[in-house]
């Protein structure tokens, strides 16, 4: 699968209590540990604990150095240094899929540039069941620390690709026999698609959607009815009530 | 409906373009506009025609000003002074689901504290057919201009009422024979639930969930089916996903 192959490392850096703790469970390898001096909470105690079953080096130190090392500026009290991001590749969400038995269910992101909104988007995929999601090398937000954050650690178990040209990618997908949606405002209201089966479903970034060269390679094109004034939903809501109603069809119809 | 009157101002500073263009559209009343001076771009120059057509005084300042100015510190080049938001009462919103013959479909969010969640609840709430949201007077975001911008104008469509006790509101609603289901991990999955007629459903806070005496008021709880590992969904996103499955009950099958 070398057509597909492109791992690069990235920042390893995690801020927040959901990011680092999931990061500990999720057995990835956390290098240091910083946490606030004063914080002694549950949610603390609990991440020093998890430190304590690994090699992690903890250090106690103030909330003025925390601040100073953020770059999320919401690190609660808590900062961790992980051993760099590593990309999947797009063979490996294809052998998840595999792993489990189950038809591929991939996200392909066409330039979503809000960390934010790529890290609501991985935690949604994770969580709706879908096997990984792929984004594009340039116009794209990347595993950003405050992408991590917004995933509330779902980076660490749901697989993210990044590839050279999301058409070609879903070409290459389509010859493997998976059905491609496009989310987009003009598609059929997408109650009344059949979703089931092999599925990759494209996203496209704010405001602008999928881009026209990669919507026209699509099987399907999705829309989500509306009801009210304004024309649009959030990326990540849009994307989330999509992605269940993929789940639904699935699974339980 | 003595008892459900609340109305007070809020604040009526609006930031970014589609805020302040869906307060143009809405019909609400603008006093002041202030644009960036070198912004001559599309979505402004809309901003300005739509400014042209009402008395608002308009104000061409520099991105410094506007910087100052600012509170969300994403204003886009655009900021805008309504008339104070006013807040709907809920026999409002009961006299718009009235007004369209339809069964009532209203939000209550028992302290949802993020502004942005609030504004995208908001914004998805109407998208998906509400009628209305309902917050708390204490311990809930209000109508900020944060809420405002993440709502991209939602809020001047979307009738939100604010009340003193959520749980006392919730049993009147249910009075009137409105069905209440709570948004909760724990509930029956949502496929699995008959969520058509007259609804409330009921959205907790972020991590805390629905507090136990709302819930406990609840005819039905209802969960959203997740497959990852990790366990939650954002709030604005898992609300997304089961207003949907109301609308598509209430409207698809």
């Amino acid at each position: 699968m070398r057509q597909f192959e492109d791992r690069e490392p990235s920042e390893g850096i995690l801020e927040g209590r959901n990011a680092v703790l999931e990061a500990f469970r999720s057995g990835r390898t956390i290098d240091k540990l910083y946490v606030q001096k004063d914080c002694h909470d549950g949610a603390v105690m609990t991440i020093l604990r998890e430190a304590k079953k690994t090699d992690c080096i903890v250090n106690m130190v103030s909330k003025d150095r925390l601040d100073a090392m953020s770059e999320t500026k919401a690190h609660q009290g808590v900062i961790a240094r992980a051993a760099a991001y590593t990309y999947a590749s797009v063979e490996d969400i294809l052998e998840k899929a595999r792993d489990k038995g189950e038809d591929p269910f991939i996200v392909l992101l066409d330039g979503v540039e809000d960390p934010h909104n790529l890290g609501a988007v991985i935690r949604t995929a994770g969580q709706a069941g879908a096997h990984g999601v792929i984004i594009p090398k340039h116009r794209s937000a990347g595993i950003t620390p405050a992408a991590a954050k917004a995933s509330a650690g779902a980076v660490n178990y749901v697989p993210v690709a990044k590839v050279s040209n999301i058409g070609k990618t879903l070409e290459e997908l389509q010859n493997k026999g998976i059905w491609s949606v496009c989310a987009d405002m003009d598609g059929t209201c997408m109650y009344e698609l059949d979703l089931k089966g092999p599925i990759a479903v494209v996203v496209g970034s704010e405001g602008k959607g999928v881009s026209r060269l990669v919507k026209e390679k699509c099987d399907l094109c999705a829309s989500i009815p509306m009801k009210g004034n304004i024309d649009s939903l959030n990326v990540s809501v849009a994307f989330g009530v999509l992605a269940y109603e993929i789940f639904r069809q699935r699974e339980f119809i």
